[in-house]
């Protein structure tokens, strides 16, 4: 059996909430105009009082509401997938499963989130919602979800996605969306980057800037984030819940669970339940996987720093490359983030969890296999965690070993043809990865054949 | 439970020949060299012996070989869902069910063929295949069956579908795919019909001229064709089978059956395990649903006539708007054939299916209802399916029946957003068929917000 489906009813009925099983305690935020911890009342100008409450809950269990499940019920249970073909393509003993997002209205995790966040806006009397987004995904996933309650939605796009992905807009569009290029000249954040860099690709940290600065300018409006914060990671641990469910239900336990993480929501969404067990004694190793371009976990620092450019946002304990980091102008739109969610940036510091970085290039070759293989093109983003979990399972052919490894394929690539004809092109050719890759360990990679 | 799965081992072993069935004679296929009917042997320049067997065979069932089984699992079964939100919207006592087949490699039902084709060309140690894509479905389907069996292929897609899907495009050069525009100057059949109409934005039937020239001069290439011929027909009854199996698993049958036509074999796919029902005594209409500005089955002519515009293809008894037919460059692609499939015009001859036409601004209208219900953005060929679907249900509400209908939601609609940007920018409304639609009963349609 390849795929491993659930019933609407075994989808769970409360999130998971990690911060009640660290062993360890979490530095607060901090308001950047008083310098001083975060009260609750600090973030209302921008997030309903569930999110908040949820944001600083140190209980385990957090009940989804009815109608959240019920929305979430349009494609949940999403799959749990063998990788038959793509085990095979390797050569590998290794057992390889993968979580499958992609089937989700928006092509991605994201709306895991999105429903909830929209679905407690909505309870509050909010109108409308503002909100950023890098490779789309987010975006199109807000816009769904507040179509489903009526708000309104306001989408900050980083310019470089804005270019690159212009059905990602379409998408937005189709759902009632409004759709403005970040930087753009509607908000002083974006006016003050324009001046200072005309010709910026656009970050996210700007992005959440222009997004944060209309929320809090008005009352009927809210913002929404796609990553980072507690309570968007505590929406995504359906994923990980379904995940143990599903391979209970064939006998199977992970030892290794690997994600992409660009403000670490998807991994968290996987990994959190696992590293449940780990806390409990049970061995299983948490890998979050990074692009080398944007090292926030492998190469950053673990320190105190702004979450946007504007400093609008609380100052978060986390790893970061600082807030003014520009990435280069990578496929992987969603992985551009300068910072890392706290609760992950915690969980790998404390040696709950580890971090890796992979190189585009890379992430190309082992994604297209991926594809000709399982017959899914995933999103770039996803293509970090595919090309992780193809490693680990060519270093258990290696070794012999038959591990297991399970990991999020947190979205479709339909949406990131640009990208795809830019490695078919050979632009994504990187000579000195590939004098690294030809001399390493990495010279196992495939060779993709077009 | 709105989703209905199958296990692996659900999967049919046999496809279903409707020929076997039906109780009337088909007309044979003519030679148009000759203009006798054709032998097995007069299509053996461009089709492997297998497939000329199943093209021209009376069994009943037909095994599918362990391989083509093998490959149709990486998605296989294909979900049944309960529009359960869109029910709801629409405010029927109608039960409506969606088989989806977008959840193929290429997001659209045309796998189910390209795998056993590949298979069967394979197996006869052709090195090539060639052929012709309208929405780039098909296309991208034979890109990546043949990929699966490493076979090279080139594809002539419709001018009109090149500049407005780049990225079906992307997506068959990612699966390994020589990807040309229709018609081009790579063969004496683009040549001549450039000459005639240089401005034209192509046809399905010069597309096919093309592939079938360049098939017939080369020893170790063939032709294969997406949908018209019976072989074709038969592969995607897994569709039709599979929906039975998951009704009956939750006890329904379906009054009504939809799907739409552009060559039949969606339509086929889905209908002909039923109606092998209906000839055995049982009730159950079938629909085939056509653009009203391509109105193959509802407006053309029951007669003999070319496959394609260079006479290459034999003459097939089937409904016809004439070889030469040009249709206008509506976005749904994959309906702009000028014929139908020979066994779908007969049973719709016969009586045992109906036929029905519906506008593009009526298909845009219903499809975007179903994506912001179900969370789908559907293909607009599939939205044809949804837009019959839903007027039906709406009947339904009109006479309080609670009928059971089911339509085969054939593939996404990821790669068609300009098509759906165009709807969204008002560019798919007419003006006289807004106002017939105010003036009938059609004035229920449910109105869309963006």
């Amino acid at each position: 059996m390849s795929r491993i489906y659930l019933n609407d009813q075994d989808m769970p009925k409360s999130w998971y909430n990690i911060a009640a099983d660290l062993p360890f305690a979490l530095d607060p935020y901090i308001n950047p105009a008083t310098m001083k911890p975060c009260a609750p009342s600090d973030m209302e100008a921008i997030f309903p009082p569930a999110l908040i409450e949820q944001e600083m809950s140190s209980e385990r269990e957090i009940a989804i509401p009815e109608p959240v499940r019920e929305l979430l019920a349009t494609w949940r249970p999403s799959p749990l997938i063998r990788a038959h073909a793509l085990e095979k393509a390797l050569g590998t003993p290794a057992k390889i499963y993968y979580k499958y997002e992609g089937t989700s209205p928006a092509g991605s995790h994201k709306v895991n989130t999105a429903i909830p966040q929209v679905y407690y806006n909505k309870l509050a009397g909010i109108k409308k919602l503002t909100t950023e987004t890098g490779a789309g995904q987010w975006g199109s996933s807000v816009s769904y979800a507040a179509k489903q309650f009526g708000l309104g939605c306001t989408v900050y796009m980083v310019k470089t996605s804005f270019t690159q992905k212009p059905f990602r807009r379409s998408f937005m569009r189709l759902f009632g969306a409004n759709v403005i290029a970040s930087p753009s000249d509607t908000t002083a954040a974006g006016r003050e980057e324009l001046r200072k860099n005309p010709d910026t690709p656009g970050t996210l940290g700007c992005a959440i800037s222009e997004a944060v600065e209309v929320a809090m300018q008005n009352k009927d409006t809210n913002y929404a984030l796609g990553s980072v914060l507690n309570h968007v990671l505590l929406h995504q641990t359906v994923i990980g819940l379904e995940a143990k469910k599903q391979m209970e239900l064939i006998g199977e336990y992970p030892d290794i669970v690997i994600a992409c993480a660009g403000g670490g929501s998807n991994f968290g969404g996987l990994a959190f339940p696992f590293l449940r067990d780990k806390i409990n004694g049970r061995e299983v190793r948490a890998i979050a996987v990074e692009p080398s371009n944007c090292p926030t976990l492998t190469k950053g620092t673990y320190a105190f720093d702004y979450g946007d450019t504007a400093k609008l946002t609380p100052i978060m304990k986390m790893y970061t490359l600082g807030k003014d980091f520009t990435p280069p102008a990578v496929h992987a739109g969603g992985l551009r983030y300068h910072g890392m969610a706290p609760l992950v940036s915690a969980v790998v510091n404390h040696g709950l969890a580890e971090a890796e970085s992979v190189h585009q290039q890379e992430i190309f070759q082992y994604g297209v296999t991926f594809a000709h293989t399982e017959g899914i093109v995933p999103a770039p983003e996803s293509c970090h965690a595919i090309a992780a979990a193809c490693k680990k399972a060519l270093e258990c052919k290696e070794s012999g070993e038959a591990k297991t490894i399970l990991f999020n394929l947190s979205g479709h690539g339909f949406f990131d043809f640009a990208a795809y004809d830019s490695f078919v092109d050979g632009k994504v050719y990187d000579p000195e990865y590939a004098e690294a890759a030809a001399a390493a360990s990495i010279a196992q990679l495939p060779k993709v054949e077009l």
